[in-house]
């Protein structure tokens, strides 16, 4: 397996007796070295293999990730931090070892500013929790990248998810941020104005740093007026492109759609099989709409027209809470349906994002790889961003199928970056696209391994991702 | 003068014979090194002292760009780019001296992508050229902070406007670019996909660096369709409160203002001089809407119901081209009308953000604070962002009045500061705010520093700037 050599760590450095006695002594019971927890924060939810750290420390407050990186830094032993573990590129992996530092319990909400239109979070809150939290407040926070992932890990991998189209994805929902730095300090990025030109944007810089500059220990995010009318409906497509015109011309035209979803057939099938929504399996648009009665109602007839057009069936609608939950919930379980298409494989998720001038062609051709390799792997996409991902079910105890998907993963790549997108819209970099960040970006990522020795020079914040 | 005092640079680093022969060799006639042609290059629209450049450097390429920077860092002499002067914090002062970097003539438009929503510009490339080269498609770009400033200067400093509270400032809107470094090495920052994952956000970071990091030699910028109604309008408060309360609400209940711009009285006075407006000497302000004629017909219908509870007058508006067109020239032309003022005095203009919530007290202490001072100093701001400017009126030959404009400007950014504000929303740091960016972001600016030597250890790249 190429990637499993890709993915060893350059050095051993392995937390040892000292470190873990100095740890105890501070962290006592928060210190876990017992297999099972360990390797509950190796990698989950990818095909890469779990690469588990030494030990877990599980931080409670601000003054214990100083602690632990100071105490790290003194013994040169790598920290992973981990929030809930969904990301899909090996983020939370150990591959040299060291501690993994669980910041789930740092999971309090510390303010909410209603008429700012902004709250503070500690990085272990989930978006479930903070929106539980804001219930009664008539605000929300919109970035929902699927799984319950934690605020801070969402932060950390720039993640964007459903409703990116219309509200943008982490980098343009943290107005700021606090983060202890290799060397233990606390740095606060900006205060609480909306906007600011204030100095180098150290905000943007540790969103989507996943971890490897500085690891962040609270949040001050935006909210949003949960809107007066939300309407959610599908429609049913003849073909791929028929669906990806209508999502341009929808863009193009300023219909401000707060999800625009494509399933591709077999998508549909697994979605039918896991939530039984009766589907024709076709390809399909999932929508929502959000603003006033009078908006959505407008925005609805307007997207009517444009799917009729493109060979779309009828696009209705529901505001009712319960249909748009249970056509949401179908979209968000969608890892797992997938994995229903054919029992036993594993679930490799991987995603590019394109110029959505390019995104047919590019799910075309890219249908027509899956085709040629034989692969039961269903689409689904952000399809607004021009972003998208293929759900490979792959044995991954089969060698040849393991290399099958790579290869695969780096055709998808390169006709990506051939149409000028990018090799990840959301899921990060992590252990797994490294070496397509290079074809990406070439000289750039001379310019991030400067930031990453200057910022880290010891290499003991989450060694061995982004960088090749 | 202090400040004065406070802008010397650190070291003389003059372009001396050597590099000027060698810059005379490849540039022949863009080389030049006359007193007005430098003088015109060093900052003129601030009271900031004008330090002058030794020479003048027109660039017509990336490659001319890239050989200025190389024989500049083989000469260790810094440069200074500069777009069209726009500028207010001394950006494009030349404290150590060394060479001006004119931009100005690579200004083309490279491509426009209608059905992505992007264009790639030369930083050139004022924004009203890119919208007059946009006129048939149908698109725009609005980032608009006033005076028809460089592209690539709106993106050095981070530049935002009236229309930030609703399309983000340029941090918002920029997709990607390329810049060449301190070592002379050109890097793009990302592809041309609307978001991405991959690395570190060399685009954000770049972005308001002021040219200290690197030098932008284009950039891809996100466009927008043209709204297919737009309306203008005014409407009077009884008080300044009343009005800023007005736009918290505005923001609250999600009406996607366009534009909400207050005016104080002296502000109108200074507008109906210059403009003619005829309006009532009263707190003021200025709205446009966008969207289709139902959602335009709405938000007037809403904004008229909030204004009405916060003792505002009647609002009008206009969706006539020309009535438009008057009110925004005449918000736009107020550096100029608040100098009618005071005739031979000079406009100091400083801004401040803060949390909107605060907007109302933060204005309100400022006011007592001028009325205190006895200067004449209309406020303006783009308060849907919390964002106002001040405009003082100053005899800049008078040491008395600089330094009751300094303790001013120290006491605005200190009410901001404990705001939890910002010292700057828009207008940058560059050499006016060093000392407020310390007292804003501490620890903070040590890890800008760390980037700072990281990316320019001869620091050639506008020194003097950002950093204190």
């Amino acid at each position: 397996m190429a990637l499993a050599d890709a993915i060893r760590g350059t050095s051993e450095r392995r937390a040892g007796a000292a470190v873990l006695a100095a740890l105890r002594e501070r962290f006592g019971e928060r210190l876990a070295t017992g297999e099972d927890v360990r390797r509950a924060h190796g990698h989950t939810t990818t095909y890469l293999p779990n690469q588990m750290p030494d030990a877990v420390v599980f931080a409670e407050t601000e003054a214990d990730v100083q602690t632990l990186v100071r105490l790290c830094a003194a013994h040169d032993v790598p920290i992973v931090p981990f929030g809930t573990g969904s990301s899909l590129e090996g983020q939370v992996n150990a591959p040299e070892g060291g501690v993994s530092l669980d910041l789930s319990r740092m999971d309090r909400v510390l303010a909410v500013h209603p008429e700012d239109l902004d709250c503070v979070v500690e990085p272990g809150v989930t978006r479930e929790a903070l929106n539980a939290h804001l219930r009664d407040t008539g605000l929300f926070f919109p970035i929902d990248p699927g799984a319950n992932a934690s605020l801070g890990g969402m932060a950390a991998t720039r993640a964007s998810g459903t409703n990116a189209v219309r509200y943008g994805t982490m980098r343009d929902n943290v107005i700021g941020l606090t983060a202890v730095m290799a060397d233990g300090s606390l740095v606060r990025t900006a205060r609480r104005a909306k906007k600011t030109s204030a100095g180098y944007d150290l905000t943007r810089l540790l969103v989507g740093a996943e971890g490897t500059l500085g690891i962040i220990t609270s949040l001050n995010l935006k909210l949003y007026g949960i809107p007066e009318t939300v309407l959610s409906g599908v429609c049913a497509f003849e073909t791929v492109k028929g669906a990806c015109d209508a999502v341009i011309q929808t863009v193009q035209a300023g219909i401000p759609v707060a999800r625009i979803e494509l399933l591709d057939p077999l998508a549909i099938r697994a979605a039918n099989m896991h939530s039984a929504l009766g589907l024709p399996e076709a390809p399909h648009l999932f929508v929502e709409l959000h603003g006033s009665a009078g908006s959505v109602a407008e925005q609805a007839e307007f997207f009517a027209a444009i799917t009729a057009e493109n060979g779309g069936g009828a696009f209705e609608g529901s505001t009712l809470t319960e249909e748009r939950a249970r056509l949401w919930k179908a979209r968000h379980s969608f890892y797992w349906a997938g994995m229903l298409l054919r029992p036993g494989a594993r679930a490799v998720a991987t995603d590019v994002c394109v110029p959505v001038s390019r995104l047919s062609d590019c799910i075309a051709d890219t249908l027509d790889d899956i085709g040629r390799c034989g692969m039961i792997a269903p689409i689904v996409g952000h399809v607004g961003d021009g972003n998208f991902h293929v759900q490979m079910m792959v044995d991954v105890e089969s060698p040849a199928e393991i290399e099958m998907a790579e290869a695969f993963i780096a055709r998808l790549n390169g006709r990506a970056l051939a149409m000028d997108g990018t090799c990840t819209g959301e899921h990060g970099i992590g252990q797994g696209k490294r070496s397509f960040l290079q074809a990406e970006l070439g000289e750039a990522v001379s310019v991030m391994r400067t930031i990453k020795t200057a910022f880290d020079p010891q290499n003991i914040l989450n060694p061995g991702k982004i960088l090749p």
